[in-house]
């Protein structure tokens, strides 16, 4: 009974060890050809075809792609990292499986078993902010890349945002503008890559420019109602800013009902840049928010075309975020520096 | 060699018709047991069971639904019928095989085919706005529900959204505060599900509570300026309304500024509902805005529920959307009402 042999027995046969035999099974492609045909000729003596992961084998392709996502989604938008898979996946005629798990380690264990056991080619760990992942080590049984999310050790390929140079395009698009006092109202919390990234970029655009920073124009929020204050504290100060840099477009709706009550119009008399374009966000704004792209699409197809590539490079790939400007920045009126 | 045989060759012995073996290999409940056993013996005769649509069969289940949506996301919150497809697909040890579309026949249909092929216990249609579907026949091969959106000839079930009740009750929670003058700035395009149903939902809301129906107060908007300039015509009737509703939450954000923008604060001077909840908006325009949810996560799990339970009663099922109360409107001064 051919279907009652398991891995442990065609490693055994092959004199390989079972990941190998695994990694046959999942069309890996880090397998020399030499063991492969020990596995696959180990396969044929026991009769192992019969075997669903077999069966496959012998097509061109699986045709499914894990897809593991946690749950928690901060901008909605970060399906497009969905999409983007699907449509690398598609190139190939192949799908995506789609799993949602939490964060714990057991969980993440168990949907990576379940999508081994469907002989998926690879398995996408996607997470819906730019953070650090812990995965466990089951997950190095197949191909595996990592989008919007970077392991601990860096033992697995990522794409994340390139938040550094987006936060440094929004700063530099209102100082090319002559914007020199330019408040910032970053994301929390703290210690984020997103936080810290856009605060470098900040910093950099300031200094290329040699404009010294000061701290006084930095602010931070979570929600609604701090974001207003913040912006109503900056407009306060002796010296206040003639432009905003949003952490986000959703901070960006409440800056911009802070200036209207503030009796200051945009960009006449004030200018804002946003990131992520959240598009449901900066289109509704008026005038609609200029603002740097977060690249949910191109770090979802840039992780599935890795993983078919069979390209073994250990790289963290960081995805630009293009600025996309539409009418919230002017040119500073140089009457209003001089005042 | 069992493996070459195909359904036609088990229908033939089976003395059924071709379409009773496939839903037999698919698990589909509208098959006699009489009618299922006589495919079971035929695929036993002929040693059918090394195929892999039959090894899947001896489980109890092959653990996926396909998932088809089509690619037009007017609302980022309808990703969360995919969320309540998975939860109610997690609850039955089953994943979701997520396939996106576009919206003709032939690319669904080949869509579907790949998914019959993979042995899908069913298929859930999504659409990504309440709309009327158009599916070729192959869908009937397998259990299907629709999400968002219905069949032409009503032959499938479906879940939409009430809309019709969920406008009624934005427009109740307007007329208890004392409002009789409530514009209503609906979604376009023009004889969709939404904009009928929500101001079918207005005016009978208006009708129950003896308010005649004013063709004055009614505005469409598409895009955020004309929404603006909707609420500013409005603003300048001769008898202007005390209270807006809002045909959904992201058209809310350009009323709330040109609100703003006419020196009325809301909800002291004026009140204002949406429709949707979707969330990243609602709760980042200030106040924070009342507005009536959308059920997307109720609608991807009541097609997966209705799939696998056997049930095969066509129905459509209106979803509840549910009021969600904020900070937007405030009872009527009884003096405004009088001057």
């Amino acid at each position: 009974m051919g279907n009652n042999y398991t891995i442990k027995d065609i490693a055994k046969r092959a004199q390989v060890g079972t990941t190998t035999v695994s990694r046959v099974l999942n069309n890996h492609p880090y397998v020399s050809d030499e063991k492969r045909q020990r596995v696959l000729n180990a396969m044929d003596e026991l009769n192992y075809r019969q075997n669903l992961g077999a069966k496959w084998l012998r097509s061109a392709s699986t045709g499914l792609i894990g897809f593991l996502t946690d749950e928690v989604a901060t901008t909605p938008y970060a399906v497009d990292i969905i999409r983007g898979a699907q449509d690398a996946a598609a190139e190939n005629d192949m799908v995506i499986i789609v799993v949602s798990v939490g964060g714990d380690l057991p969980e993440i264990e168990e949907a990576i078993e379940f999508l081994l056991e469907r002989q998926v080619m690879g398995i996408i760990y996607a997470a819906m902010y730019h953070r650090e992942v812990h995965l466990p080590d089951n997950i190095t049984n197949v191909p595996t890349a990592l989008a919007n999310c970077f392991s601990v050790d860096a033992s697995l390929p990522s794409a994340v945002p390139d938040e550094e140079t987006g936060a440094y395009r929004a700063t530099k698009v209102l100082l090319e503008a002559g914007h020199t006092r330019i408040g910032f109202i970053n994301v929390i919390p703290p210690s984020t890559p997103a936080m810290n990234g856009r605060l470098r970029g900040y910093q950099r655009a300031l200094s290329d420019y040699g404009i010294p920073f000061d701290e006084q124009l930095i602010g931070t929020s979570d929600f609604a109602l701090h974001n207003y204050n913040e912006t109503q504290r900056l407009l306060n100060l002796k010296n206040p800013p003639t432009a905003f840099f949003s952490g986000t477009d959703r901070t960006a709706m409440a800056t911009y009902a802070a200036l209207r009550d503030a009796g200051l119009r945009v960009p006449e008399d004030i200018s804002v840049v946003g990131f992520d374009n959240q598009i449901d966000v900066a289109l509704n704004l008026l005038p609609n928010l200029t603002t740097v792209q977060l690249p949910h699409y191109e770090m979802g197809a840039w992780a599935v075309r890795k993983l078919l590539s069979g390209d073994n490079e250990i790289i963290q790939e960081k995805i630009d975020c293009p600025l996309v400007e539409r009418q919230s920045v002017s040119v500073l009126d140089s009457v209003n520096i001089q005042s």
